[in-house]
């Protein structure tokens, strides 16, 4: 099996620009926004396990991973910032999670105070779930800060659970209703190199599916429709799922694993070849937070939720591994500059947890006799969720982007992802100076020997690029003899995109999209009622530098059907020339309620 | 107040056509159908009242309802085709309502066996709304046959409603949860006389809104908003709405009642310029049944419910009869011949309770990880529903169509309809000669005195006439003098029609229509993904006739937008020509599932 190493977010510096401008707010307001909604809700304080009944606040089931996620992100941005604030609040988590471990090694606030004797008898309550995230937690703190009290106790924590589920097998349950724990315990035995962590992955993996124990409401949802190396579809829960399909990639790698590797390259082809929005969303129903039918992508009610986005290049980023091909680095990409970065605010304090591609505030509350309401998205990112999961989602996922950015072997460096940035991968630095996704000139330099070639990706939206070296085209990349200076330039046209006939819903729509950034329609710049205006499919646009996108603005002139007076007339063709301003898509919704509309009506 | 006078079914004999088709259809199939299903699931047999616990069925709060309208249909059938086996049908369920009769006079075959001692007692269980249909059922019975049995047995329960509800007040709820006894009061007055029933129902709707002990879990669906004299939108479960609506405008009349004549007025204008599809359906939603926010006109998830089309034409046969403007005809030829007839398959077998505008069979059941399903119109009609109104209100609908035809003051004659018939009204006889809607000409000729002049409608689809009398225009009708002979031709060219801007599902469609009948696509004539499919705003249509459909199929040439692989693609102009093939609305899922749209897209 082919097989290709990864970079640590640490080898990677990023100097300038796009990433830079956002790891910033990231570090600066965003981890410390999290961390405040987590404290207001309690969530740190329930790590002292000494919650009563009639406390203001009930312990919950899932708030253990939320505290661990913004360890985690903390982490990233500790081992870069030095910021001795952020890691003095983590100390005072991990002091409280590690005081409050049992003997044997177990941990979680929900059970300890809540469910005492119920340890390991709800296969739906999330409690591995919230393992896997400490045990990653624990990783990445020891990494970024070379204290390993956390990471012993987590790895007590995995001794545990590797007695409980797989030497003993006293749980009520074989595997766990929210997948998690699987890739945590590879990245475990990443860190600390015991087998046992891989193999109890390997096992719980090989369970799914597999056994007469567990029970479900639903199959997809719990993924055991089939065994996992025999499932070729996306299905289920979406976030549950790509977490799992992680855990594969991870299992195929190091057991070598043809059977884990080809159910993954079938079911990322079913992933992105039917269910995903070109934004790179994927589960786009509320209905099991899910994959749904192939082309059922709705984009006023797309559940897409940020997550998910998040989890779909936590797949991606683990394929690179086991493959030299630039589509999964080509999804990464469409979920990093659209249905990902959409999840948080520009200012980096507020959330999206669903991100539909069309808003129409008008609709959202649609008003009847029945005390039933539609689900809709919400149409202003918020703070604080209940479920709040993807907020110290997208922090460690922004503070850790660059791990996205690199893969080698011992004869080739990939790079995947543009960032201004100086990078040291073995004895070599690699510097990368970009304005990318802004402008698509590139100019990358390796220092030393490590490398006969460098592989550089064409981006799947590319139409045309110039080189200044030689090189050759494989499978998506351009293959260069790693020496001295390359200098790309990716044609950065603005692009109309059109759906497969089966997404009826799209039909006589495009996407707009320059580079890898989509656009959209806001009504802050275009007036209500987005869908009376069409583009030409031969617009010209120009552009209008944009210092808060940090990518531009585009303008072109369009129609706009005329308004008319009653419910129906006879059809007219009578329509007012009006410029047309799309803005990036991730940036929708930072202007206050507004209508908004990716796929717009051509009109010619 | 300016009143007109509305004329029976009995006085219309519709000798050939489109309507006689369906009427014959309807006496000899529906009739039938509907009794044999009716039956099967013992909606007669509880009428006995000897219901026991442990027997193969268990009655239902609306089965009286269903029966009376089985009955009220074939009452009107009766009358005209002296049909002696469905009279015997009739007598038999008549026998079984007026034995198991109280001495009170209560009858509730629900309440009877399974809650004895609750009568009147619970709002919600549709206990008077039983009683009106029965009420409008021996008023037709007694009209059809001359035979009164029925007809004082449902005098003798009106009374004691009427002591109940409106002298003692012992009842536990003021106004029915499900409104129809208000308009079966006034149905009953305007048969026997006694001026308490028509009191009685100005109570009722008076109490609306307008009182302590009534309670509801949400005022629109009881129609509890606001008292109905200061109800200005139509609001609320869409059948119970309209049913109030009309017995308002019934009140209005008898009454002199300005206040409920301007509600009337301002609900009408609401309904119909923001609120109703193309079709005439109403109520979008089936959340509550209801009508939802304005402009809220989704096509797939139309609830659009076949009863709430007949209650529109209802509300709209009692408008007729407060004013000459030719909207509220034109609203019934919009229901009549689209959106309520979709409601019962071509055989006359079937039913729809949903009718929607637009049917994607491969979306119809979105798989998800989820119990949860989305709700969606089924996609075949059916014999049966569990709750089943919609069947046996085709039926009585069906059979006294002839009353939306004519409406008469002492001067003028009212053409509303155009239908092949002959009429007698007062000592005058009307004879329309048309192949209407296959063909717009229109021959009417009046025998007789009653009438100085004949208005005849000119629809508000029609963009151009010709008549060979002299006429005057005024609010919709031509006024011709009424002596011999009238000609007309309504040119009945294609036409597009486009919605308001705000409906935004509808951007850059349009609809089909020639003379009063919509048009839509399928996938039996068009192929799947009948969204690829477009037309020219400058289509030439050309006609086929259809012996099925009794009004032409329309051809055209359009374009297809060339089939792709993978999910998404620079936008392409490559189109084929290709021929497509509408067919009217109300025939659409005859051929088995198939995709099926209305609102097409415009490709130029």
């Amino acid at each position: 099996m082919k097989k290709y190493q990864g970079i640590s977010y640490k080898n990677v510096h990023i100097t300038d620009g796009f990433w830079k401008n956002r790891q910033t707010i990231n570090a600066e307001v965003t981890s410390h926004a999290v961390y405040n909604r987590f404290a207001d809700s309690h969530r740190f304080e329930a790590l002292d396990c000494s919650w009563k009944e009639g406390m203001n606040y009930t312990p919950h089931i899932f708030w253990d991973s939320d505290v661990a996620k913004w360890i985690e992100g903390a982490a990233y941005i500790i081992a870069k910032n030095h910021d001795t604030q952020l890691e003095q609040l983590c100390e005072n988590a991990i002091d409280m999670i590690v005081e409050n471990q049992t003997k044997e090694g177990y941990f979680n606030s929900y059970f300890l105070v809540m469910r005492q004797s119920e340890r390991f008898k709800h296969r739906g309550y999330h409690e591995l779930y919230c393992a896997g995230h400490l045990i990653e937690a624990a990783c990445a703190y020891y990494e970024a800060t070379g204290k390993d009290k956390f990471l012993r106790a987590m790895c007590k924590y995995a001794d545990y659970i590797y007695d409980t589920f797989y030497v003993y097998q006293t749980a009520s349950f074989t595997t766990c209703g929210h997948p998690e724990i699987e890739l945590a315990l590879v990245k475990l035995y990443d860190t600390v190199g015991d087998e046992k962590y891989l193999q109890l992955s390997k096992f719980f993996l090989d369970k799914h599916g597999n056994n007469t124990k567990d029970t479900y409401t639903n199959k997809y949802h719990a993924q055991d429709q089939l065994p996992l190396t025999e499932q070729h579809t996306a299905e289920g829960h979406c976030v549950r799922a790509m977490y799992l399909y992680s855990a594969m990639a991870d299992i195929a790698r190091h057991y070598d694993s043809d059977a884990y590797l080809e159910a993954c390259r079938a079911i990322y082809d079913d992933a992105v070849n039917k269910k995903m929005y070109i934004t790179g969303g994927i589960g786009s129903t509320k209905m099991g937070e899910a994959f749904a039918t192939d082309y059922f992508l709705p984009n006023d009610v797309a559940y897409t939720e940020t997550c998910a986005a998040i989890s779909l290049t936590m797949f991606c980023k683990r394929m690179q591994l086991l493959s030299a091909d630039s589509r999964f680095a080509d999804t990464v990409e469409r979920v990093i500059y659209n249905g990902f970065l959409s999840g948080v605010s520009l200012d980096g304090k507020s959330f999206f947890y669903e991100n539909p591609l069309e808003i129409d505030p008008y609709f959202a509350n649609v008003n009847t006799a029945s005390e039933q309401k539609r689900h809709m998205p919400i149409m202003q990112r918020v703070e604080l969720f209940s479920c709040s999961c993807c907020p110290p989602n997208v922090l460690r996922f922004i503070a850790s982007i660059e791990e996205l950015m690199y893969t080698y072997d011992e004869h080739t460096l990939f790079v995947h992802q543009f960032m201004n940035s100086e990078a040291a991968i073995q004895q070599s630095v690699i510097r990368q100076t970009t304005d990318y996704p802004a402008d698509g000139s590139l100019k990358i330099t390796v220092e030393g020997t490590d490398f006969a070639q460098i592989a550089v990706r064409i981006p799947g939206w590319c139409t045309g690029f110039t080189a200044d070296k030689p090189y050759t085209l494989e499978n998506g990349y351009a293959y260069f003899a790693a020496e001295g200076e390359i200098n790309l330039n990716f044609d950065m046209k603005v692009q109309l995109y059109e759906a497969n006939a089966a997404v009826q819903n799209n039909a006589g729509c495009v996407a707009v999209a320059r580079g890898p950034v989509v656009y959209c329609l806001e009504e802050a710049d275009n007036g209500k009622h987005l869908r009376s205006l069409g583009i030409s499919s031969q617009a010209a646009f120009s552009l209008e530098e944009n210092d808060g996108y940090k990518v531009p603005v585009l303008l072109t002139q369009g129609l706009r059907k005329k308004e008319q007076e009653g419910l129906y007339r006879v059809y007219s063709r009578e329509c007012e020339q009006v410029t047309l301003r799309f803005i990036p898509y991730f940036a929708f919704a930072n202007r206050g309620v507004s209508e908004m509309l990716v796929w717009t009506r051509v009109m010619d």
